[in-house]
């Protein structure tokens, strides 16, 4: 059995997933401040886990996916400043804490690979992508089942990616960056108008007419079809999986994003090509992606389970 | 020795490449018109380097670079309307008009592959893209010495990709796409003037200080510079290659590129962190890479000697 984690700004969740890689059992809970606060919420998971029936001593590996960077192959964490960790070898701590092997990756990584997997074994030669819309917008690419990264580990870092040069200012520093346009928090502060959902409210004051909220409607769904476009005709990606906050918009996100894609394909004949429209899907909300695929991770530490995981 | 072809709108580049990858030999001769034309071209190109001291009967494999789709592991080449050629399987032609394994390739990709030998040894475990501005824009990818096409063979297609909705309109219906922006001919013909190098016009013209010409300059530097940061951070490329007729312009191009991308380095830390200046490389006017990259391709159909050159 294989525990993975997808530990996030407010919630973690976690998974136990089983040599052919089934959700075995799933457990919820708040997430933790700081280095201790994390590793704390893990152990937390883990017991939550066994106490929804998971046999503790057939936990083989722990996976975890979390924002921040990671170091390909490392299990060292910097930058995860949402969860108050700026410089930290989870997979030390968490070791000694669980006496598992732990593995670590970036929660779009970590998702993009839970993406895949979920797709089932038909697809798994060929590319996917992993479009994580949430404050901030980055995609995670698959290829033949694996993690591809780059070398410069800037694979699918489409956020910033500047589509429109008279485009809104990005925290960034450019101009017309594709997260500027689409990325929540961007859409957010733009609109800055108190609110709980603010996408949400922009959508609902867009749909009563609001002249200013139906511009930054438009520029979301012409920001997140700049980005599908991008991933398609550079990585040549057969499919891209929407995931992130904004994925709970469901079908109001995805209809403005396939009309933008079908008004490029209405256009030229070379995008109707590509049926952009039909190779974009959204993550079912609640889906466990990033535990699974933070599972998929920690299994690779289990060296002699590692085929089985991979392309179970 | 492996031959190899770029066979040109107006020109077809021929050498000959020993089994380390060297070239031995190189003529240039005018290409003739519509499949006979093209055949024949060929067959005198062959005939040239023979006369330049090749040994007929060492041939191994003859590969050709052009423009138009070829099938992946085709020999079919497909709309290459500026050769007039319609619809053509060319391997199974020149075979047996040469009697030689033939192998073809579009002649992007084929460059791609070149570019990338030319470089050597050293970066080959890496991603390269070569960049290729001519009338249209498009590029190929090639990942640890491989080309890399993807599934649906749009790896590396660029050229269409919109950076500015309220952009010039491109020939494929779209507004404002890299090659609306940087193509050649789309700057002809919004520029509108006959010259013999349309492009070249426009560069003077806005060294003289006219408007127009200055806007069309900018549009082309901000088009290239697109290009190269897409490539980068999506397909996280080591490295972007500048070939094709508009390479011509030398560090006209080079300087103006180079200001574009640092100018979005000057505003972004995390674009400064890619230093896109130093990673983008103009091909030298002349490099025989068309043909040698077509040589390569040539030699994979040459199957006891193709790892040999594949890494030659």
């Amino acid at each position: 059995m294989r525990v993975g984690l997808d530990v996030g700004g407010t919630k973690t969740d976690a998974v136990a997933v089983d040599a052919a890689g089934r959700v075995w059992a799933r457990v919820r809970l708040a997430t933790g401040w700081g280095p201790i606060g994390v590793v704390q919420t893990i152990a937390d998971a883990v017991d939550a886990l066994v106490g929804a029936g998971v046999d503790r001593d057939a936990i083989g590996s722990v996976g975890v996916g979390m924002p921040g960077q990671v170091q390909p192959g490392s299990t060292h964490v910097l930058h995860a400043v949402n969860l108050g960790i700026a410089d930290l070898d989870l997979g030390v701590a968490v070791e000694r804490r669980l006496g598992v092997p732990v593995g670590v990756e970036n929660d779009v990584k970590a998702a993009a690979l839970g993406a895949d997997a979920l797709r089932g074994g038909t697809d798994r030669a060929g590319t996917l992508a992993y479009l994580n819309l949430g404050t901030g917008i980055a995609a995670g690419i698959v290829r033949d089942g694996a993690l591809w990264r780059g070398r410069h580990g800037t694979a699918g870092e489409v956020g910033h990616i500047a589509v429109d040069p008279h485009g809104p200012a990005c925290t960034c520093g450019q101009q017309g960056c594709i997260e500027a346009l689409a990325g929540g928090a961007a859409i957010a502060r733009r609109w800055g108008r108190a609110a709980p959902l603010p996408v949400v409210d922009v959508l609902d004051a867009a749909d009563r007419g609001d002249a200013r909220a139906a511009m930054l409607r438009a520029e979301l769904m012409m920001g997140v079809a700049a980005a599908v476009r991008i991933l398609v005709l550079t990585a040549d990606v057969d499919v891209v999986v929407i995931g992130g906050g904004l994925s709970g918009l469901g079908d109001r996100l995805m209809r403005g994003v396939v009309a933008e894609l079908e008004a490029s394909a209405e256009a030229s004949a070379f995008m109707r090509s590509l049926r952009l429209g039909e190779r974009v899907q959204l993550l079912p909300v609640g889906s466990p992606a990033a535990a699974l695929g933070a599972a998929l991770v920690g299994a690779t530490r289990d060296r002699d389970t590692r085929e089985t995981v991979i392309h179970g």
